[in-house]
């Protein structure tokens, strides 16, 4: 069986862990790389806190293809990631002179003259190569397998836009759902059987109540795009659904 | 210096890293800890797998006070959160009697028959102690420091409202924050030289984007609510703005 391609997602900042606000980064993340057919393997969410950074990438970066981070690269004190990171991978911390560049044409072209502060952004690990950031210039990086990027979900998607092409990719991995009008008790031996019989598949049931109080249960499976079995083990789920006079609908 | 109270959270589903569904624990819990002054020092997003969730709850255990999950705790076969907890602490895995009569009691008073395979979800760790559900009645649980909870939201929330009673608690940690009408270069000095005079407490600063490009910083200063330092930080960070003459607004 071919190896699958396994990913980490970083999310680096105390703002996250003290609740001041809610991550949205994964959750695009994790979309993105469903669409690229690479498994999402696991996510931490960590404080800005040195040794914290660099145990979970010296761990992440060995178990998995990429690692993804976010948060902790903007200009102020509390942002340690790229030193972190260079000393996970015993690296020198550098100043990159193509950020120093393009951080100085795009002060130009906007007309508004870069802050010596600024400047903090362009230090990164020795060989780092750029991510680009159409949204704010200042740019994130690449060093070894892990790409290190912003917090800001803006700037993090315009970064995540400019690196995905260098990514490895598989086939896309996608749900097929259905919402059966009933709470998962009565359907999860079925489900079981069902999933039994397709191995290679993810079965999931995602119980929810509505206003009046019925509960109803997505069912999702999901597996790689060119799968004969995705679509046979969709077929076959109704055929069940109907055996057991269960009423659905088919969702996106 | 008194320790500080330590929790993580571990939110088990393959639906979060497949990108099917947005997590929206992690952000209630993190904002319930905080309120019970307790630290959540870290979060790890993992798959529906016996392995995984063996380790991460081994780790995270042995590291902090309280570890609260969510998800895979209801009646299907990818529900395997208390058996893989139970292998954790080796322990085995038995009908906990407390929880059948509560779902049969319930059954009866809902008017509503008991399904067979809703008694999957009374089987837990030996030793476990209940985790009432006003919700939907099924209950979680705790075993030794793991407070096993379910991952439908609403669910989550009426069992960590039922369990919170039971935690240690210490000075509530709350934030004041100031939304400064520039970006972070020409506040980072002044904010790294005031973390450095009140090294107790947390400053953060989190950059957007208005819709007309300006960008805007919101500095938030984070401390225990009966902490003198908190409020004389606060009016320091001010008069240094008014100093750097940069217009700011109070946030709530």
């Amino acid at each position: 069986m071919k190896q699958k391609i396994k990913a980490a997602i970083v999310i680096i900042g105390n703002e996250i862990l003290s609740g001041k606000i809610q991550d949205l980064n994964v959750h695009y993340l994790a979309q993105e790389l469903a669409k690229l057919g690479i498994v999402l393997s696991e996510v931490r969410m960590i404080p800005d806190a040195a040794q914290a950074i660099v145990e979970t990438i010296q761990h992440l970066s060995s178990k998995n293809q990429y690692v993804f981070t976010t948060g902790g690269i903007g200009p102020t004190h509390d942002d340690i990631t790229a030193a972190s990171i260079a000393k996970a991978f015993n690296l020198p911390l550098e100043q990159n002179k193509e950020a120093v560049r393009i951080m100085e044409e795009r002060a130009v072209i906007i007309n508004r003259p870069l802050h010596q502060n600024a400047y903090r952004m362009t230090y990164m690990p020795m060989g780092a190569e750029l991510i680009l950031n159409s949204h704010s210039g200042a740019p994130g990086f690449r060093i070894k397998n892990v790409y290190v990027m912003a917090g800001v979900p803006d700037i993090m998607r315009a970064m995540f836009t400019d690196l995905k092409p260098q990514l490895m990719h598989d086939s896309p991995i996608v749900n097929k759902t259905i919402c059966v009008h009933s709470g998962e008790n009565a359907i999860a031996d079925m489900l079981e059987s069902l999933n039994n019989e397709f191995p290679g598949l993810e079965m999931g049931s995602y119980p929810f109540q509505l206003p009046d109080h019925n509960w109803h249960t997505n069912l999702v499976i999901s597996g790689r795009e060119n799968d004969q079995n995705l679509i046979q083990a969709y077929i076959k789920l109704q055929n069940e659904l109907k055996a057991l006079q269960l009423s659905y609908e088919l969702k996106e």
